[in-house]
């Protein structure tokens, strides 16, 4: 089933999942990836962080329902095949376009879990697992060290947002108002951590 | 529980898993694995695709309720012990043996997701993940960037075969021919491409 | 929920996660991992093959009823960050512990597979992954190649003492005495094997 309803929060959604995709094979074709190779690190970067979310919360994984996904990844492969030289000059915009998608992923992870029953500290981790693991997934295809391990403060943000959900939780009941600061504290943190080079401590090797 | 029915489609399977493990153990031996590390990596690349698959669609993985799976990946690692130096000479019948299961894990795939209900792209999909993704495990094991993300017509053949599964639907009705034709397809899309070393474009990187 | 309890099992539960999450960490470090990364390689180390297992066996991982496995995972962050220069001199401390660590995950993946309905083979197979396939995780993550298919009895201790186990259920009905025989006989595996060398043959590649 091919399923697109023109809300809001589809919206978002088919940006996020572009933008990942987008992601996962740029980083592929600078290791000479062919275009299947490609379009694969490109649909694990968008949906692997649901997929293991999914797999975990022992549902069917959410883009085997809706085929939106994959041609959504597939749609950003022809984007990156067409526009490949250009693409250097939009990399604001698909940044921005990513942390979107991050916030996105995470609050969509945080809902499905509680919907499912689960307690809040399992919702905030399904929501890191949604928005940050599809990128791991992507850097152990492309033999890379995880990026996300090393870098920039990308998990903590989802962890932080899922908080800040937990925390609005006690001041209102509108889900709409709770998505919205969850959403934006983690493009926020995203943003401000890029800006300022906000980094994590590294850890000191014994060796 | 070891069963073994001696039908065309069982021993054809024994041939995939042998062919298969064979190719995780011999790369799995490149890189100074020992006995241990070279039956895992001959099991994964075995059993990988089909085990993600029925992850996916949350049925118990096929080699959990039959030994002989695993057994095959053993009578592989004994073999690569025992005829290790003369398995060179063999290259090319170990070719043939793996496309052979390539297209028979294929066909396994598409026809045990349809039967549990879903569409049709989703097979397709799950019948390219059964015959490629046990390739992917094996080298990130080996610690190397899948080989099908780069090179040659392997997971396509799968995808091609898989369309030509659903074109034969609207043509006939009997099973078994549209078993033979898509299988067969598997096997020719991809000796023809290794002999005339027919590729995907490759993408460039802008970085 | 967080739940301990101050059984005897508890304990050496809680002292093989600390290990086992150690490990992990350790060698994040190695590799200037930041402190998430260093706290996510900790963690799939200590629950990665429990949560295979659990995947698998189609039941909720374990981690995900309880929080005091990442809590654990959490202390073992801690303990290197305040004690980094000092662990050196633990070495053998914590070798021991992970030793227990893996006696424990074995017997414990053996009886819960066995629990739920599935053959003696699938069970020592489980218990091999719950207390072999963190190790692989976490080797995958630092992007190297896994070091248990390369060296050392690790795994091959927990299949060995997965025949044990079931070779001691024609003698005793007595299931904690079969615990017992089967995690000491995995401990003293794993101690002699590195005492003494114990290795197993290497394939030669024929590349």
């Amino acid at each position: 089933m091919l399923a697109f309803d023109w809300t809001f929060e589809s919206v978002l959604e088919f940006i996020g999942t572009f933008a990942f995709a987008i992601s996962g094979i740029r980083l592929a074709s600078a290791k000479q990836f062919d275009w299947f190779g490609a379009y694969v690190v490109g649909v694990a970067t968008a949906i692997g962080g649901g997929t293991i979310r999914d797999v975990l919360l022992d549902v069917t994984p959410f883009w085997m329902t809706n085929s939106i996904y994959l041609l959504c990844s597939g749609f950003a492969l022809l984007w990156v095949i067409v526009f490949g030289k250009y693409l250097i000059h939009m990399n604001n915009t698909f940044f921005y376009f990513d942390s979107i998608g991050l916030a996105l992923f995470a609050v969509v992870g945080i809902e499905k879990t509680l919907s499912l029953g689960y307690e809040m500290w399992v919702a905030i981790l399904m929501g890191t697992i949604t928005g940050a693991a599809g990128g791991v997934i992507r850097d152990i295809f492309i033999n890379e060290i995880p990026l996300i391990f090393r870098k920039e403060i990308y998990a903590m943000a989802c962890v932080i947002g899922g908080i800040i959900y937990w925390l609005m939780t006690f001041v209102t009941e509108e889900t709409v108002i709770i998505q919205l600061v969850t959403g934006i504290s983690v493009v926020l943190i995203r943003l401000l951590s890029v800006k300022y080079k906000i980094c994590l401590p590294t850890l000191k090797g014994d060796d």
